[in-house]
């Protein structure tokens, strides 16, 4: 409930324009919609700046496409994300016809029909190729929300000349994405080579002392570099909103 | 060693303007300075965007002052984090008139001579009065690299009404620092208010099952709410990094 | 063994009414059968205030079964927890036909034969779609035992205006169950708006560093609203118990 | 903002009574003092069912004596936890004399003129003398709010017949705080005697393997008993303010 | 290479009534055999007090049998653990007809023809239907040592009644092993009751926190009373061979 | 309560030697002293086969000498552990002349008048210098509870002949305790070695890795060898506890 | 980009032998071949002393096979690890003919053409039976890169005579792998005994405490035996690798 | 006891040179010296090829001092770790005058008399100014045993630059050992460049996250560059017995 809104209201009250009832009941009924199992939040686009995303896992089919409707029918953007193969295929001929799936990332998209052009530039960078999963993640959803995105994959320290060679191109980027399992030491040294805002993402490749992805999360929270910040071991996802956040803002 | 610098240095060699000794030498003598002990990287305000700042912790007395002094006559703002008041007090004397120490972040800052105007404007939360001095930590670094900081403090999620008070002030930056211990939940209450990037601070304030802050760092990585990125325990001056470089993007 | 029964006992001796024997017998004769592989404790809804309990997990069918049909015998209710589908519908055919299998929850439940008022009014939160699971097995355990339940759930902090939109509700209980899945921060918001006593339960819903479910059980440990005592990770069948204890106080 | 005062500002706007500037003003101000490094909430005893209490942990001397004295004028009973003796020794002659400090508990109390009738009955019992500072934290907690306390002290399991001989003592009560440090057995044992709610509070009393009280913490969150709920390490204020809300609903 | 042994050959040697060639060659062939993958270890039942066992997890087929034919044809007693039914099924027929397996504990012993006396007495207590299996396979190794079995289970603390119904027979063994998942409280609470050292056995019954035997094997480890130690995580064997050798010292 | 005095009080009462109400007090007063702060458990030494002992770590001195003081009176052995210097020091000339501190192990023994044979033989091997103390805590622990002790120290697995250099004195034991910190590795090669149970006790000797003792704790829980069982890291006299009671059996 | 080369070409730029634009695009193309999903690091073998190898492990079939072909069409050695019996047997038939695959291991190897003398001596242990697919990972990777193994495999501590049979075998190695799932002290023992630098593998073989390997791994971080270093769990690969790397400084 | 003074014992007692006695004798009393709480290893230079260096920590300083003393005496160098200033200034005086003790690395060094020519080359890298007392406990145990060091400091991943100037230096070493704490990501930066085995040691330096040096171990056994072995926390001296016994093999 921001300030505009609630002194618009409580000077159309004070007008006889609005009854107290009526501005009480107003003030009530914010704008979600209840699903029984879910209140979908289709006030997030207007107080934050991204749309209600969708996380797949764990929720059965049918609540997957009953959310998918919900959004849809408000006009915005779907973005469905860790949406597992099996469900997708078994939800696949109820939804609309322009959804897209994507194996790699487990992401599904159903865009706005108006569309907008790109903008900012994203760089988004992985180790390895397993890491790739992550890193497609966070490409689609960075593109999903509008925003220009450049691939570098492969590019670990283990081989640092194959960073180097991309260096400039990472750096006509507004924002930097590396995601890098292991020993997670990707970030580190970007960070220390660039001038961008860098969002480590630690993923969950490895064995044995990765511990699932704990060590590289571990070596991106003590990154010696300044200007790293961290999200949650493989979220793609989220490294795409704090990255989209940044580009708006310097877009604005 | 950027392209532009590489090309021109290949031309003067190809145009007999340059020796190829003095330009193998030229590509050695990086602009870092040798202490010994230390090797001051005078290149990152030049290669980032970030002066080279001294983590004081662990470090003698005599190589605080050297490296300050390395760093002063470098001509750029000389900024010392976590450096106790003992060995500030030891040195204070040998450190230039216009250094000043600020014992509840335990910072030491000496600014350039030429004042710049502040800029943006990036809020800084903490949840609770013993998250202060990771509070300040981040304020005076912000404030340092010339950034507007508007500080909101005491405003934990227990009393949620002390937080919504503030939310328009909150609004009007372009990036905000949430800093809280013991439980963390303060960032996601926020990143679901706002649109703004949030970087999140967990401090290791708290006992018991807070793990000396592991527990609210937990908390902060996973976030209900996209768009928040995490850096370490009691990082105040990791976050203030970020958000620079941030709130410089956005004022490009 | 109380105080009284020993009383008894002890003056039935010294009048002669019952030889040293019959009482050393009946002192030793506690009311448990010993089905060889399990001993059910018949006992616990007079020495405590709640029947006992299956859980499931671990359990063959057969003993599963064994057990079911001990306590139906005895005339009290039966309440099963963690009941995969695939044992139930092993055991299907030879459970009374009164059985109610919940597939969301895995609970089977017979209640006795006469019905009871639900009294009291125990609200049940949960922060998201997916924790759904164990707010069923909360709110089944809580009504097989009589409770009235309230059922009020995805109103997670990330859109915190859901949460306020059910406070009226939700401040009519007389015990609250919180239940949340990753930053686990739900608890402490509602601890910090309400009088009545507040159970948080974290569940495993998450990835990376949710720990599988450590990280919200921390932050709920860690909670900094008073009044919030917490269960272990998807433990809703001990929420319920706990806040059936605390809703037949208030009834007494 | 509850529903009754906003309902009754929008009438009197509605009304002419109020105009919109003076009911904006109104919301906004809610009622919490800004001592600009803290934000005392006066509000809570009305939100809630508990008075405002200082964690005098990490904070200074001059911090403390503040906050006392906000919420002195405000009228309501003080309740300082873990105040060093050193702190307290430092601020002793700025306090009011009223003010009573216990230095087993490291508490601060300073009682409201009017006397009430201590009510319910809060059985608080600790496996080992190493336990009593926790312990009585949660006793003088207690009793600062009205509740009349049972101490049992000293019965931990591996001398079991301890606690069976006070168990008569303990099912009089509403409730029931169990201490323990260690191998953390006793709310099991406890949990599986009585009707009562059971809150369970870990110390940090042991060595190696306790891991400073991990330990305890997991044996009780995986207690078998159920109706047993666990707060953090050492929280003895924490048991307290749960079991004082179980048992003021007891005897509303 | 015992006292004896080298003494009774250097005599020889001295006596030339053996070559110093041959007295190398003695002490250098330890009575083991290779199997290439695998060292049998003939000589342990001579050095310590045990035979040789299979622990057959992680181990093929093909592997076992090799293993078993080995022990077998030394004469003495085959004990295989963990070998799952798949296994079993698999190499069935290879194996000697008096092979017994069993499905509970997962078990498969061949005994020697002769048959001995049982002797001593080992309680085996479990907290619970479903630590039965680890229970199992200490009652199945510590029989086909020879020792005389107790078996005593779901005794709980949850329901401490039944415990003390069945104390005195505990009180008649020699060593206890007391088995327990989720709180592991068992062990404490009968350390406290029995002059005879305890076996402490923690299984990965539980959930959640009990974070897969982390929890009870902590709870053991500082059980306050004193006599008790404890094994690996569901290692009934180990617990069976430890009160073995106890049992064997009692009956010398 | 044991069946003979159950047994022997009904029959008293059945004969009119004793009224019910004299029964009913005799049963309720268990034999142990009530100090407020702590319960000292005279019953022990009866019910089990061990003396009440003192963990005087976390106790004041008052307690600590209130305690003593207690048992003493009971006519039977004190032995207190974990007494700093400081504390002994401050309590010296309060306590009986014939109390002797050892400050190595930072024992505290009284023993009874009357002088018992040792019995039994205890080896106590310890595998570094640092880990004496402990070891010295478990053989003087053992020695006051009458056991023989065979001291063999500084036999760690890195310099291996100095333990085979040991085997046969080690050989000649009951029972075997075996301590070390960092790689604990030390248990395993003896467990492998002998026919005897052995105890195995990790100490928080080491330093990164060696977490505290955890690492040698893991690798004790792990080991190879039957006949193994660990007790808590630093836990001298736990293992004296558990060793005297397997001396007990052997010499019963 | 090592001197010699920068040197070369600058001196070529400066004999107008090479234009700057050719030295800029020589120095930009660095050796790696772009698979977009790959980097495929030719280079390594110049730059260190290993082949590029193939972690297969999270990558699709399709990706192994380009990465095999793009590294043999190079002309060098390809060592596919951590490759699957299904994923092999998926691509098996578009593999070279002369590709071998080792089940136990799990290597895929496609030698060049040219036999190289095996040099040097690496000695490879292992505890138990259960370790050798790591032994044999280890093993295979160490002759690809043509170097001399020897094999000597469950030789664990609890029966240490086996060991020491062997240890003059061992001894003539230039450096010793040692690999030990559970209690892992092996390599404690071995570093005590040998001169050879010793590299410990710590597996994942053992249950509950052994934490998936864990346990051996911090046993081995705190082995007591000097001139010992740890790889990653199960890492038999980086075992061989180092020991390679070792064997080649002294065959050099 | 090695096979060839077994021959030669066997042969003499065999030609009647030495009886069987004697013999028996000889081979029980292996060289090392019982000072009680420490048995002098002199045997190791003889056995494995480092000599017995004295860890200070935990032990007193009288201990120190005869440790010191009995490894004098027999005539090699001694080199005492992690001895603390204060230990040292108490036993300085009764310290041959030739030792030297550092106070930034806490080693003390008596040389042997004979000077030896220092061989091979080890680099030690640091990546922090607060990593050189590890640093140089390292270089110091490198020093003392005879191998040749290069000291390279303060090159961390945040400013690469300044490793890449000591590349070819860095690339003139038989082995390589990396230090670093925070994030850790050094040696794999520098394993990544070079054909040498590197040695990587984490250090505690750091905070938070950190988790006293668990961060960079992890991250440094997750290495992505092949040839990476880790030794524990802050283990300078291991560092340096693995780097000798490297560099040994390549001068031998």
């Amino acid at each position: 409930m921001n300030r505009e809104s609630l002194e618009k209201i409580l000077a159309e009250v004070h007008a006889n324009q609005m009854s107290p009832e009526a501005a009480l009941s107003k003030l009530e009924n914010l704008p979600y919609e209840d699903l029984s199992f879910a209140r979908i939040d289709h006030h997030r686009s207007l107080r934050g700046s991204l749309p209600e995303a969708i996380f797949c896992e764990n929720k059965t089919p049918d609540q997957v496409l009953a959310i998918v409707n919900s959004i849809r029918q408000s006009g915005t953007t779907v973005l469905g994300t860790r949406l597992s193969e099996e469900v997708f295929t078994s939800i696949r001929e109820k939804l609309p016809k322009e959804a897209k799936y994507d194996k790699v990332s487990r992401t599904l998209v159903l865009k706005e029909n108006q569309e907008k052009d790109l903008v900012g530039n994203i760089s988004i960078l992985c180790a390895g190729t397993s890491d790739i999963p992550v890193a497609e993640e966070a490409a689609i959803t960075a593109e999903t929300f509008n925003n220009k995105v450049e691939r570098i994959y492969d590019v670990g320290v283990a081989g640092i000349h194959r960073l180097f060679d991309q260096l400039e191109k990472i750096k006509e980027s507004k924002v930097i994405i590396v995601i890098a399992g292991m020993d997670g030491a990707l970030p580190s040294v970007v960070g220390g080579l660039v001038a961008q805002p860098v969002i480590a993402v630690p993923t969950s490749i490895g064995y044995g002392a990765a511990l699932n992805g704990l060590a590289p999360l571990l070596t991106m929270l003590n990154s010696c570099a300044p200007g790293v910040a961290v999200v949650n071991i493989d979220n793609g996802f989220g490294a795409a909103c704090m990255a989209h956040k940044i580009n708006a803002l310097s877009n604005a």
